[in-house]
Parts: structure tokens; sequence; C-alpha cells
């Protein structure tokens, strides 16, 4: 039995999220079924996250287990032949049998993005939060500065998670700035239900004024969902990356 | 009677082309319709020029003739929102009497996207030739540098070309690398049916090692469409700007 693992870019427009569903279509249910046409094997793919329906990713990491004897580098154009355009598998390499890429997954990125030009950009819009009013960048950016480190992120996340623990850590926070455009990236640990989208619907009412930056604190230690602001769009929303382990890479 | 000028952005993916057609929807059809529905006036949009099914625009410029008093910094803001998410008009700005968005314009330049990654980019795709064989960029390079300058561009046109002359300037003929992704861009004093798509064809062929770079210059001498590379595929072309004298502007 061999484990491998395989870096998947999909456009999460027309998907009912990664993980399968009994409605829709998912990005797992689509995955497992070219490995299934590939190999004849129902194999259980195992993904770093479960990315919400809208909800795309440049960068998922995913895992499963297989008798075939294809060669690793084979895999990726393999399978892309019987995937859809909307999923493209990038590289897959074997990983040791233990790997699970969720439970060994050490860092993840994931990027929101708002457009703050006066009219949206018609090539990225499906990618992109339009917000024409003007953001303070500024305010933005110290807002975030209050997230990084180790923290209990009730507040940030949905009150339907399930999770016994709601501390994370959360490695960098970061506004990129690109003309109008602007990307709020996270680098943590792992992040809760609707942790990035809370994060940045709150980000867009520090640079609305409605929340000063300094608040952050506040609603952190708080600890209560309703301090922090909306829920911002799924749409805008991309897993960049998943990084492991050197000798799991 | 005023001249109102707008510069116009649309994914050209959904349309049949820029100038209405008896079937399927259209950039000018759209833009008409917009318009009727803001002022009450049928109006006939005039295009720069007639962008194929499927091929994009960042600038596209069109002007309309109106008696309607709408403060010119209105316009761009009450059609969008009467236009369908696939148009954005960028700006409005009102033109001398006499001013003919295709007859006025000095200058276009168009962009010819090729990702000549290993796999397609899913975010982007809608707008690029996916050429996964490694393309010889010097090659190409220097075959583009022959289109330069005032030229009968005969064998650089559809057969189908109803013009009086093919003679046309081309003012700069780049290719850009950004990564894997090459864009040809071509700026000139105006281009033929299908010009600039045999031109990316003809220039993928040179890429392959079909075509040597020198053998552009006999192409053009020959004056015979059947000399040059294929029509390249239209949703990789973008109309990027189209450019006035100042006084238009």
């Amino acid at each position: 039995m061999r484990n491998i693992a395989i870096r998947v870019s999909y456009d999460g427009t027309d998907f009912n999220g990664y993980q399968i569903q009994p409605r829709g279509r998912t990005v797992q249910g689509e995955l497992e079924k070219a490995i299934k046409h590939l190999t004849g094997e129902e194999v259980t793919l195992v993904g770093s996250g479960r990315t919400d329906a809208g909800v795309h990713a440049k960068g998922q990491v995913c895992n499963f287990r297989t008798t075939s004897a294809i060669p690793v580098e084979r895999w990726a154009i393999a399978l892309n032949t019987r995937l859809p355009g909307d999923i493209i598998i990038l590289e897959a390499w074997e990983v040791p049998y233990e790997f699970h890429s969720s439970k060994s997954a050490k860092r993840k990125t994931y990027r929101y993005t708002i457009d703050n030009g006066k009219f949206p950009d018609v090539f990225s819009k499906r990618y992109r939060f339009h917000h024409p009013a003007r953001l303070d960048v500024g305010a933005m950016r110290s807002g975030l500065s209050h997230l990084i480190g180790t923290h209990d992120y009730t507040s940030f996340t949905s009150t339907h998670s399930t999770k016994p623990s709601h501390i994370r850590t959360i490695y960098d926070a970061r506004l990129i700035e690109e003309g109008s455009v602007l990307h709020i990236e996270l680098t943590g640990n792992g992040f809760l239900y609707n942790m990035v989208r809370v994060i940045a619907g709150t980000m867009m009412f520090v640079g609305q004024g409605k929340l000063q930056p300094d608040d952050i604190k506040h609603i952190l230690d708080g600890g209560d969902r309703s301090l922090a602001g909306p829920t911002a769009m799924p749409h805008a929303l991309m897993l960049v990356d998943v990084e492991y382990d050197e000798k799991s890479e």
C-alpha cells in the first residue's frame, strides 16, 4: 500500500465545497471519481482542510492510499485528463504511510482579496470582494497585527464550530496592496471554521472606521463571536499553501 | 446633441462578439440596451473595432450621440447598474461632435496570452491559450521583430477580409514573459480581420521550430495567407487599449 500526496488547485465557484456532500459537485468527489476511473480503486481522499462552497485553492494538499503501481511522476498527468477543467493537480509525490494531509500539516496560508477600486475588474470578480468605498489600509494593518500570536480565537469563528479547543497560532498576518487590490494574508498552524472570513469581515469594519484597530485586542479577549464583524463572502477566499515537515515533502 | 465616449472592459467568453448579430448576446447590444433603459433613446453605438466572439477587452472605446443632459461624470455609474456583470464601463467623457471611436483611433494595442506552463492555471484559463510544450521565446521575439513597420499584411489576415487595402503600420511588437506566461503585445495604427490571431498562431509555429524567425519576412513579402500559421484561438486575445489624439481625450 502506497500513500500518495497531491497538490491541487481549483476554482471553487461551481463546487459545493471540498468535502463530499449528499448534494452538489464537490472537489473530493471529483478527485475520488478520477482516481477510480484511473485505478479502479475506491479511495477516501483526505484533504488538509475542508474549504467551504465557493472558496478556491491554489495549493490544497490531499492524500490517499493505493495499491496501484503507477509511477509517482505519472499521477498528475493521468488524473488531470480525467478531471473537469476547474480542478488541476499540480504535482503528486509519495509520502510515508503515516502521512495525513490534515493532521501532518504544520502551516497553512489563506488569502482574502478585496477589490477596493471604483469599479470591479471583470476578469477577476469571481475571486475578489468588491468594496468600492475607500478602506483605511493603515488601520487594517494595525488591526491585523493584534491577531498574530497564540490566542483563543472563539470571537473569530462560527458559533457552529465543533472543535474542542479554539486556541491556534497565527504566525503572520499581512495586508498586501496591489494597486487598488488588497490581499489579507494569514499564515497559521490551523484555522477554525469560518475564521479567515470572520477576520476579513472584521478588518473591513476596521477599514470603514466602524471599529478601531485596538478593538481587535478586546474582541479577542472577549471570546464572543458577536463582538467581531460579519463573515465575509466566500468567493474572495483562497487556500494558498499548506506546508509540512521536510521529510513529508 | 452631445457625443459621449466610453471606455469599456468586458469578458468576451459569453458574448457572440462586439457587434450586434441576429443571434446571441453582443457587447454592443447590451450597451445599447442599457443606454435605452437609462435615457429612453435608441442610440447606435460605434466601437473602435469589432472584437470577435470570445475575445476580451480591457479598454475598448465606443461613442454615441445623445440629447440626454446627464452630467458626464454620472454616465459610468448609471450605466453600470444597468449592465450585466461581464461588462463594465470604466469611464465616460464628452468628445467633439465629429469624434468617431473607430475612424479617430490613432493606435490600438492587442495582447495574445499563452500559458506555457506544464498545467493550465485554473483561474486564468478563460483568458489564456495553454501550450504545455516549451516554446522558443528567443525565436518568437526575433520573428516578431520582422512585423514592425509599414507593410502589406495580406499574409496575416483572413481571406475573408473586405478591406480595400491591407497596408497597416505596426509600431511595436513585444513578447513579454511573466513566469511561464507569454504575452504577445502588438501596437499599431489598425489591425485587419483575424490579424492578431494569425500572427499569434504563426509565432507559435516559430516557437515550436516549425518556422524559422526569418521566414516571417518571406511570409510578409509573399502576400498569401496560406504561407502563415494557423489562426490562434480567440479566448486568449484581449483588446488592451485604444489611443486618440489628445484633443479627443
